[in-house]
């Protein structure tokens, strides 16, 4: 698709991620209009054959399809409350980070308002933006996601979760939850295998197969398994993990290795296993994750 | 290769594991010999074409490769010490869950009488047993690796870690610990997203992509760190994940999902940050792992 056949997009705030997202457009040939609070932070997309706004209004009118990336959700509402009447008509994928209630609030003001929706969640550090293997969550209006998912493409896999506005909010936060746990265990066993002398590179090598392999094919079958309510044991029960991770304590302990967190994990599938879960399988332990 | 080329196996434990191996070795065409402290559970390997050894001794005869899974090393030393004297000169692969320090006892015990010694780890259930793609970890003997490599991926992908016969079980540990943790993260995201309405079976698939892609991606990034003992935060830092990861907490308490690992993380990453790594990546929270 050559330059002119690219839906023309208008970038709101150019950070860090605002600016790998007005790289990632230009990149691909939009005709990119940005504005950002302080002038000099455009120059570099500038450079790269951005239209500077002067103003906001400016911005907003250029384009059709509007991406915001601003510090927060009062600095977004500084910047679109003034414009609102050249926004409506248009689409606006809000990519500020924020809980899933000021996402909905702010679906709910759009909608007010005539402006198609969008509450989106970039699952990648700036330099991945434009990489068609990251997840780039929405939420919110159907029809404006099914009419700009081309134009979303040019900044990563776009993924749409629901009309809820506040999903893309809360399975960001979920998966970087996943990904502080996966974290926690991985530096863990990066100690506990480097005080016997192994290196991180071996170690990591195994961990990402592993990660990939075995753990995520049992988060397949576990996933379906919390659907269903039902966990059966039959792979391995929660009282023989029970067992084994006191294993994996007493090495770290023998180490020095902090070993806060399998114990936590244990308290956990203790929990589990005293409310009757003890043959059940691992994905049981959800049950007393969501009690308190 | 057929079935005559096949080197001759013996495998002494017949457990769900146990089973399981000889399964797979007969499977693929080798001359199977099993032998287990209750005979009857050897009748579903006989049926499928195994030679039922008498004694511990008539087993050992029949293979220079020779698979132990048993209960445990008191149950090892039980079966092999009265045919020490007919283990001499063959191979002993160690399958029985211990711990590093049981291994390398073993590993000084089997050499003192002229047995090559392999200890390993089964990174799988027993229905995994046989596939290519999982993870069966070996350390001791390099010679007696090398040699049987051949025989040993007819079980999984065997990976050998190095002469420290203890090295298997440590990995083995460790790489649970990460599976622990990342069913622990992933519990809670799933029950985070859950309470909003969302399916475990919807946001599964993108927590087994997140998990191989990006945060993949970063593990094999910060294991390099590790192994640097430096940790540049040019990606991510702990200052800004503990920001981060009070939205994470904040969102679980107001839908009731016990908050109990975030809260963990965020200490272990409050800790690195007071020990001088804020402005560093995630990786540096080992600092504080490491120190108790």
């Amino acid at each position: 698709m050559n330059a002119e056949r690219r839906t023309p997009v208008t970038v709101l705030g150019l950070g860090n991620m605002g600016a790998a997202l007005a790289a990632a457009f230009l990149e691909r040939g939009h005709a990119t209009t940005v504005w950002n609070r302080t002038a000099h932070k455009a120059e570099a997309a500038a450079a790269r054959g951005a239209r500077v706004a002067a103003t906001p209004e400016e911005a907003v009118a250029a384009s059709d399809l509007v991406v915001a990336c601003v510090l927060d959700y009062d600095a977004l509402h500084e910047v679109v409350d003034p414009v609102v009447a050249t926004l409506a008509g248009r689409t606006l994928v809000n990519l500020t980070t924020g809980s899933p209630e000021q996402a909905r609030e702010f679906a709910a003001w759009a909608a007010e308002r005539g402006i198609a929706y969008l509450d989106g969640a970039v699952m990648t550090t700036p330099p991945g933006v434009g990489n068609p293997e990251m997840m780039f969550l929405y939420s919110g209006a159907r029809e404006a996601f099914d009419a700009r998912t081309s134009a979303l493409e040019t900044l990563g896999d776009p993924l749409y979760l629901g009309e809820d506005a506040g999903l893309a909010s809360l399975y960001d936060v979920a998966l970087l939850g996943l990904m502080w746990a996966s974290f926690g265990g991985w530096l863990h066993g990066t100690a506990l295998v480097g005080a016997d002398g192994a290196k991180a590179v071996d170690f990591g090598q195994l961990a990402v197969r592993w990660l990939g392999g075995a753990v995520s094919g049992f988060i397949t079958r576990y996933a379906a398994q919390v659907d269903d309510g039902r966990y059966p044991g039959d792979d391995a029960t929660v009282d023989v993990q029970i067992t084994a991770i006191g294993h994996l304590i007493h090495a770290a302990a023998d180490r020095g290795v902090d070993s806060a967190l399998p114990e936590l994990l244990k308290a956990a599938m203790e929990r589990a296993s005293a409310a009757g879960h003890g043959a059940d399988s691992f994905a049981s332990v959800i049950e007393v994750l969501r009690k308190r």
